[in-house]
């Protein structure tokens, strides 16, 4: 139980760090797609957000966060690679979509433990808020690879002619 | 290609850092079928590690690597998983899992990132060799699911009685 508490600590501590660090990816977006999806992004982040809230009050704890190295790591790499490449390249597009959904998958890794626990120790109501995040986190990884395949690599192709 | 390159070396730096913690994690944990799957993976991600050489061979490029602060919080959020659990508990392989399959997500983000760069740039040869990786990484990511499903909470409800 510990645990589990201790790693929504963690993950709480991440989309509050990922909130804050999607407008720079999409400032430093250039597809228009792409652009898109980081601010649907936000939005879909800043309701993961409230509902990790409801997760601590279902299970009869305060809302609590814990500094989370992994995630500070992931957006330090993201933001090298805004560094590392030039505005307006599908290069960087390329690369944001890779940073991003290192963090994603970051996040699909921890909520899929998260809801595993949480159905082993009978939290009913905080799996089920679990398993819609981790679905829609799934469905965001899903996105930017669709962006990647169809949208920057079209780009890219175009730049070469 | 330039951002191909560094996502290479960044990921032979991911290899080489999880090379030396598996061993940890594996003197770490109880179940039997975990501390198999640590001492297997360890075998695999050596292979992995001559995998990568000869994708940098393939495109005619020196093997290389780069820091990536992203394995390295990964794999200290695993280590404090070990320092904050109690030997010989199901709590402490929960959490070692949990800490192994961030790390397996953080490889699959990164190869499949890599596989879709080296299919734009024409790489057939690096893309085949990142697929064979990426679907071993995929195995060992659902392996770990099965464990925490099949075996660990088995013994945690075994400890409960």
């Amino acid at each position: 139980q510990e645990l589990f508490v201790d790693s929504l600590k963690d993950i709480y501590y991440a989309e509050k760090s990922i909130v804050k660090a999607l407008p720079k990816m999409q400032k430093a977006a250039t597809s228009e797609q792409l652009v898109t999806a980081f601010e649907q992004h936000l939005v879909v982040t800043k309701g993961q957000v409230e509902r990790l809230e409801q997760v601590f009050e279902s299970i009869g704890e305060k809302v609590g966060s814990k500094k989370c190295e992994a995630i500070e790591g992931l957006i330090k790499e993201a933001e090298s690679i805004i560094e590392d490449t030039d505005e307006g390249t599908s290069t960087r597009d390329v690369g944001l979509i890779l940073g991003a959904q290192k963090v994603e998958h970051y996040e699909i890794a921890s909520y899929g433990g998260l809801r595993q626990l949480a159905v082993t120790l009978g939290y009913t109501a905080a799996a089920e808020l679990l398993q819609q995040t981790l679905d829609e986190e799934k469905q965001t990884d899903l996105l930017l690879t669709d962006i990647a395949e169809n949208n920057i690599n079209y780009q890219a192709a175009g730049e070469e002619e």
